[in-house]
């Protein structure tokens, strides 16, 4: 029998703590009966977020394609849903129930370059655009492609979202982390960069890539066009892909800001030598898709021998679902004023979104007021990464630890206070150390998902529990 | 920018024919107005299979459940469907659109346990079944638990389905080929298998597994339980882990033969020590359900500390798609004597299962009466196997190759045969070589999915095509 020594020691390596231990032991509380918020993981969905109709009718024509032809289909579709419905049928005749090309239908690349397209004011290609199994599929596509041996690094946020550290240990790749500037809004630093980047070649690392995160995930931040434009001149000088992780592009919610596309700033910069993947996904935005698994990724400056490689890779799992490339049509090319599904359309968008802008401020704000915790109100994405103090026990020293002393002193911290939260609250967040953090800070990520009723409520029972916390741990 | 030497060298040795450049020509022949028939991978709703309805119906509810409460939906939906579905939704109430566990939906996981219980009449355990994005990811799964470096080998079969040379490329580990008896309708052979190990052994490589397809892709074979028994034994005697690849559990063709699932085999040997993944799949049987990415993999024999590596594994990936899931659910469970649903359900099982079981027959003998060439008839599966003969030019002398370059010989005739056939009749089939073969023959793979009115014709333009293009070669 296989016993854990024949296990590819790579995987023993990888963390993905968006769904360790602490969310078992919410599974295991909510089987005994406990009310659990799951604030661990961007699943809306699953926390009551309703799914776009029109999204759905559609999915629902294609499912069962007869149906259309019934007279009582008319009644309960609007016209323009069965018309989109025949139209991808006539597009791709196989339907939902046959293996497509290995990088997706060509009518759905077609119309995510029409989008791409309006959505900057540049051009982009068709035949440079693969359908995915959601953006994490996408992601991993690309660092197989990228990685060559255990001596390549990729460059990652600290905080990251843990897809990325998880998957550089699985592929047996090193992680050249970078820290994202708290006290900036969440910005990356150009020294930062510099010095990462050259510590990781000191240590004989070569590096062939960096993730960057806009809108950020854990952080909220969504970056300014100047520091994107820093980054690029970056991966330019260092010869290093660029990998955008752009899957929140629709979740802005501070006045005044903007998303940017890593390809708009490369186009307007006149870059042309930067190798870039963007990642989008069905399931984040206003349409939170999860459970569909769709998503994409555009490449730029890539020769088509380096392509070809890819779209190989592709094909030995097959192709990504086509219900998954179906919503991600129908997410790039929405209803149009005039349609008969518009109204309802663009309502639920704008409700869902000006629901996630209030939430996203009210925990935001909720929790600086909560003393001994402070946070940036997210700009953008789905979280908020929280920084919290807890007194040290009296027989502890932190300024003389280590470094790496630190980090795992405030790793069991930050673990045992969010399986504390768990417990007491049935408030399911991931730590801070799940994502990466400054040594000698300790934070959580929680999503602003629950829904309006339950925030003013979570915010109140952090802070019951936070005091509590404090005074307990202080003895 | 990226160049072809910053890809993964791993990634550049992988190879995967039935997706390879004489697909690629084909669809470049399509494009140009050719009528192309797609024999080289078994996606029957691409060849006109229609989608067995109660599947369909059932998911087209899941899509839109507002559906459900309108009365027109009584007209379209017979009520066991709508029943289905509402049960569906409240045993996973957060629907298609939200992330699951990442083992899959629980209620699913029970029924495929119910279903293996039903099947073999042996116990199994819903906490050892993981939902996957169809079988290849599953496979792929599997793999990356087992596989520790570069030094580990897997035992595959030749010829093989070639995702598993392909994923042993792509993770730089080592293929350990053993052949198939061709001439004992492809069963495996002990003698092969122990001379095959020895010799790995010999070179240094660790074999950590098995991999036997059963019924066989691309051999049509359907093993007998001795034959079974005899791997269990192999397996067991070498520590090895079984990778028992049954996606094709339910086409079996030849009357008296019955398909014996490696779970049950090792149940009535009451053996208990060798590990075994079963895989399965949505995409094969008479579902056909290959868009949808649907499957799943039951583990045996492995502990829990190694169980949850590979449930850390697939939480990477977050979970399978949930329309997946779903199907999964309904392949394994699917209408019973007294539904309103069964009469048409079993009458499309029934007349899908035996369109396959007759052109498996028609094509076999057809392919067998043209001078030449010879294959089984299938016995199983969607594929015949058939080897070709060619003249050699006069200036050629096998007798005076090495095996190597036997092989190339080989590989290259038979993919200019195929290239050839493909660009004089539009008919597309894949290379024996993409599969594996004897040193000094030649194969070519055909699925059996076109439809009935097409495979005489088929056979026909195989028949002239053979003809003429054996007299041209022989100049």
């Amino acid at each position: 029998m296989m016993t854990i020594k024949d296990v590819n020691p790579n995987l023993i390596k990888a963390q993905y703590a968006v769904r360790g231990k602490i969310v078992d032991r919410a599974q295991e509380l909510e089987a005994k009966g406990k009310r659990i918020i799951y604030c661990n993981i961007g699943n809306p969905q699953a926390l009551k977020q309703k799914p776009v109709t029109f999204i759905r009718q559609v999915l629902s024509c294609l499912e069962y394609p007869d149906m259309m032809n019934m007279p009582e289909a008319k009644k309960i579709f609007p016209a323009d849903v069965i018309a989109r419905a025949k139209m991808i049928m006539e597009k791709n005749p196989t339907g939902t129930g046959a293996y497509t090309v290995s990088s997706g239908i060509a009518f759905i690349r077609k119309a995510i370059a029409e989008f791409i397209e309006n959505r900057d004011g540049i051009p982009a290609d068709m035949n440079k655009i693969v359908l995915t199994d959601g953006a994490s599929k996408g992601v991993q596509a690309a660092l197989t492609l990228i990685l060559k041996n255990e001596n390549d690094g990729v460059m990652i946020p600290i905080p990251q979202y843990p897809l990325y550290s998880a998957a550089l240990a699985l592929y047996g790749a090193k992680q050249i982390g970078y820290f994202l500037d708290e006290s900036n809004s969440w910005q990356l630093n150009e020294k930062i960069l510099e010095d990462s980047i050259k510590e990781a070649k000191g240590k004989g690392i070569n590096p062939v890539a960096i993730a960057v995160i806009n809108p950020g995930n854990p952080t909220g931040a969504v970056l300014s066009k100047d520091n994107m434009e820093m980054i690029i001149r970056f991966a330019k000088k260092y010869n290093i892909v660029l990998l955008a992780d752009e899957v929140y592009q629709e979740n802005v919610y501070l006045e005044g800001i903007k998303f940017v596309s890593f390809a708009k700033a490369m186009h307007d910069m006149n870059e042309k030598e930067v190798t870039l993947f963007s990642f989008h996904s069905v399931s984040k935005g206003f349409l939170g898709e999860c459970g569909h698994r769709g998503g994409y990724f555009e490449v730029r400056n890539m020769s088509p021998e380096v392509y070809g490689q890819l779209i190989k890779l592709q094909s030995i799992s097959l192709c990504s679902n086509v219900d998954g490339q179906i919503v991600t049509y129908l997410m790039v090319d929405p209803p149009k004023p005039g349609d008969e599904s518009y109204e309802l359309y663009k309502k639920e968008k704008d409700t869902i979104l000006s629901e996630l802008k209030y939430k996203s401020r009210v925990l935001g704000e909720g929790l600086n007021k909560i003393n001994g915790m402070s946070c940036d109100v997210p700009h953008g994405a789905m979280y908020a990464f929280v920084k919290f103090e807890l007194p040290h026990k009296k027989d502890v020293d932190v300024s003389k630890m280590t470094v790496d002393e630190l980090y795992a002193y405030d790793a069991k911290r930050d673990f045992d206070y969010c399986l504390a939260l768990l417990e007491e609250t049935g408030i399911c967040v991931v730590p801070g150390s799940g994502f990466g953090q400054m040594p000698g800070t300790m934070h959580f990520r929680t999503t602003i998902l629950p829904p309006r009723e339950d925030i003013l409520n979570l915010v109140e029972k952090m802070k019951k529990f936070h005091e509590e916390y404090t005074k307990k741990i202080a003895v």
